[in-house]
């Protein structure tokens, strides 16, 4: 579902990054960084994350005072981290999860509440930690399992954006909603292959609605592949006849520097992409290094008890065209 | 946030029921049951309840063929349900969270996107299953754990709607997203007393917002308070000076009767006020039995990793008025 937009800009963002992210190539974009430890002051990972993203909100609701929603979601289950982070502010949510794929679905979400005049000023937030997801979804730190070279290192941070009807300089232009897909991948140490399949789906739909080529973006920028899904997505769209080799890039392999850093096949988590966008590609923007980027956070929807129980890994992507207003 | 709707309409509704359910008053208004087991023909719970899920879908999708969009959450860790019943359908979706008032967000988000214009036929949908909930949330039933007589009976079902800008016999008019709530209360036993209070805040911001009082509506249910959590409730508003004794019930005490079935305090679980909206309160809106019905479904969003923590438990509600159209 591709929808068109002619009034939703981006008024504000807001990041906080961990430690393996400051040693990224983006540390000087991110608003705040947490580096001394893995708890920020409390006591578990879990409720470190949920305050991560407690402290990326409450600024961007202080800065504005006029958020009519806050749409949020992350990968602990029940969404715990937007869940806490939430409590008794007295502002409307809407609980969403699209595992990485979560800061997508709250732009499009958001920016189809402000275009239909459902809603003026809304925040869209995310978050994700490395030792949360590594507890859930694989193994505990502790145990020092090996990975594979495929596997990617869910990033630690937490980011949101406030969307408005007001005129500012950077606005979204258009989203296209994906659909689930699963090609009947079990490797969970391969995400990349999972999602691109999602990415490709999506990015197809994006540019055959709005009846558009790869080369009217300056930028298109998956969430998570990783070095080796980047590559597969690639390939898949050139089967397609749709050529994104130019100007394609995965913001897991902007987030962290691959070949200084031991993560792997790159960054991943719904803090991934959003981190990215809301720091980095947001400040290039409005500086006028790009002009028009097409942003496809993706996600592997992993669930250990289905994939325990030989099930495939389904994967779903959504687009967004982010755009310097002329 | 209180949003109006002159275009939103119901199209069609289609719902499962499980064993539990069959047995309760409810069971002549369902277009399935589900009786022979817990599987359905899968191997696992788990499964089953991603595949009830998909047979609520596919016929509202065969009926109608335009779903421009499927909105779908369930309790499942990662919303497995919903995303495997959604797979490979190739029709955009967004998932959603708000524990058992997942429905009630589904609703907010289609009637709010299409009055915007933004989608023309949506469906939203969502599931629960009892030995799922069980294991992932209690424990598993071979256990068998006693339980507090506060507890709830997560139902066994799956529900869909069909969202139209068409004209048709029953309308949405007004909808209210709710806030996280969280009064501190860490008794995982007695959901009712955590939830009543998310349902008095968004109930009393509704009528405010509406300008109306609680005799507008002929019928005010909450998703699955159950009989305790329905006087707390009751208590929390006559205390603000709204009186909804007079036309209030729980969805969860509609759903199983509490005197004859070994439900403790009530139905709950995000099927429980989707399973009586899309069957009883639906075909009672197109017999004239009742004309203005507010739906209140409630969520505890009872995270067990934060709970084992120490962590209170936070709440949420969203409203929904359904309308007979004259």
């Amino acid at each position: 579902m591709t929808n068109k937009y002619n009034n939703v800009y981006i008024k504000d963002t807001y990041t906080i990054a961990g430690i393996y992210e400051k040693d990224g190539p983006l540390k000087k974009y991110f608003n705040k960084i947490y580096d001394q430890d893995f708890y920020y002051g409390t006591e578990t990972f879990e409720q470190a994350e949920a305050k991560m993203l407690n402290d990326v909100i409450n600024p961007l609701i202080k800065r504005s005072n006029d958020i009519d929603l806050i749409i949020a979601g992350d990968l602990q289950n029940q969404i715990a981290a937007s869940d806490y982070a939430l409590r008794n502010k007295n502002i409307p949510f809407l609980g969403i999860f699209s595992a990485c794929a979560t800061f997508g679905e709250g732009l499009c979400i958001g920016a189809n509440f402000i275009e239909g005049k459902r809603a003026n000023n809304i925040i869209v937030a995310t978050s994700s930690h490395n030792l949360v997801a590594e507890k859930q979804f694989r193994n505990p730190t502790e145990y020092g399992a090996p990975k594979k070279k495929t596997t990617t290192f869910t990033s630690t941070g937490a980011s949101g954006m406030h969307l408005t009807n007001e005129k500012q300089p950077i606005k979204i232009t258009a989203t296209t909603i994906g659909s689930v897909q699963d090609q009947g991948i079990t490797d969970v140490n391969n995400m990349g292959a999972v999602m691109a399949i999602a990415a490709a789906d999506t990015i197809e739909k994006h540019l055959k609605n709005l009846k558009i080529k790869p080369s009217y973006y300056d930028l298109i920028l998956t969430g998570d592949l990783g070095i080796y899904g980047k590559q597969i997505l690639v390939d898949y769209l050139l089967k397609k006849g749709i050529d994104i080799s130019k100007n394609y890039n995965d913001c897991g392999l902007l987030l962290y520097d691959i070949n200084k850093q031991a993560v792997f096949a790159g960054a991943s988590g719904p803090a991934c992409s959003a981190l990215v966008t809301c720091s980095y590609l947001y400040k290039e923007l409005l500086k006028g290094t790009y002009k028009k980027i097409l942003l496809v956070p993706t996600g592997a929807i992993f669930s250990p008890t289905h994939v325990f129980q030989k099930q495939s890994i389904p994967s779903i992507a959504h687009a967004i065209s982010l755009e310097v207003n002329n």
